[in-house]
């Protein structure tokens, strides 16, 4: 299934994607939230919807996506998790996966409005691979741990490197702004996905190629990383880990690039679509 | 008004503590999330139990207390915010407040047992203050911030320093554990607490004093730390914001201690009242 939420912000309503139409399944009576994760709503849901589908209203594609379910207890991601982008911002490749938050304010919906923060002159794009956790985990060993993935989503991990890397720190200043986040255009349940760790991701900058690389380039794969955040914390249903960037961030070139409005951002991952952001000055 | 919430682990109910009893407001309808500090729920729920108090059942000091208010979005907090503690660490005195995220599946009731991590060989105290937000804040003046401020809680801030230090990063690795986040006994409402920046706070180890300080020592006060964190993120009402700890921590020492099993950690602030918990092995 892929899952999908519309309408405008904070009204939003859940929907299915199916060969490219988009219905409205509000009628089932759940958003996608931790409940509907933990009570295996994905299960429910299927059923519920070969027997419903055709009394599901189908939704104009004119209508905004807002991302692909509710807003999740924690938005965890991954640091350094490609050898080159690690080259490009001179850290050297972990030992173990780095950690950082963002802030659930950041998300928003695929193809919603990038605002670039008031005094931010470093606001840079991060195309990735997150995941959807299914329940509860902690403590899961590598062997089990994709019993613990619900599904996967696009995300530009959007970064004021500023705000990350020049003001006291942690990196969490930099990554946690309104719009820093857009997830979508839908998640895609896991059976979707046939291999996480073979997938093309790319990102284009006013059209002009940036990313372009896969995830089977990741220095730590989603068992590893489903195993390690889970020594440190407990994962919630519902809650996003996003896989880490490749090579081609603003940062990296030289001289560094960084958006400025006007600027259109596009993206996409093999079999999780593609969305575009246009950069926007903070409204005075 | 002094909100409690009271009952076991995930079935709390919430109340009141007036004059040393606990009224059980569950009658209110609410609980203390979200949507109750942004609806104005504390002037509701004040001017509801003075029309009902006498209504509300008393409940027995020994029923366990949890958190004071319903997980919030997010808990933010400072480091290195007073000028001794950045001192022990070996670290400078921050230019602006250094944020970082504790996940919020570390919160906990204020006299739940702390439950020492896997692995875990540095598992270390820090007694805070802690504030929540009432309404939502993004660019918010130092001269406003203070009508942001729905009130304060006490806060043990448990932070495993190996996880924070030297695991690849971020802090957040070390932050984030289960148990880590105690808060509590109870949330005083702002007009309860005259001047926040002149509390003393204390921790004792076995009945030994271990920090004893005063919020007079702040390097950034509350307005400052609510005008800098929402340059960075959007803050949500019932968000938590935790201030840094004085000078005392494990980590200072010399030789450094930390928690073992049937370690007993007390703590408190004034006007806040105090928080006992034991330290248990993780359950094999």
């Amino acid at each position: 299934m892929k899952l999908i939420r519309i309408g405008e912000v904070g009204k939003e309503i859940p929907g299915l994607l199916e060969e490219g139409k988009r219905y409205d399944v509000s009628a089932f009576g759940e958003d996608y939230d931790e409940t509907f994760f933990e009570s295996n709503g994905l299960g429910r849901l299927q059923e519920w919807f070969s027997s419903n589908k055709n009394s599901c209203p189908v939704i104009s594609p004119d209508v905004r996506l807002g991302p692909p379910f509710k807003r999740p207890s924690k938005l965890v991601c991954i640091g350094l998790n490609y050898v080159k982008h690690a080259e490009e911002t001179g850290a050297a490749i972990p030992k173990e996966p780095v950690l950082f938050f963002k802030s659930t304010t950041s998300i928003v919906g695929p193809n919603d409005d990038l605002i670039i923060p008031k005094n931010s002159k470093k606001t840079d794009w991060e195309v990735e691979l997150a995941f959807v956790i299914e329940k509860k985990a902690s403590y899961v060993s590598e062997e089990d741990a994709m019993d613990y993935v619900a599904g996967y989503v696009l995300h530009n991990d959007y970064s004021e490197r500023e705000f990350q890397l020049e003001r006291e720190g942690q990196w969490v200043k930099g990554k946690s702004c309104d719009t820093f986040a857009p997830l979508g255009p839908y998640m895609a349940t896991k059976e979707e996905i046939e291999d996480p760790h073979k997938l093309r991701l790319w990102l284009k900058l006013n059209g002009k190629m940036m990313q372009d690389s896969n995830t089977s380039d990741f220095v730590f794969n989603i068992p590893q990383i489903i195993s390690n955040v889970s020594k440190y914390m407990t994962l919630l249903p519902g809650d996003v880990i996003s896989t880490g960037t490749p090579f081609g961030v603003g940062l990296g070139l030289k001289p560094q690039v960084y958006l400025t409005p006007g600027d259109e951002i596009e993206l996409g991952i093999d079999g999780l679509g593609s969305s575009k952001q246009t950069a926007k000055a903070y409204p005075e």
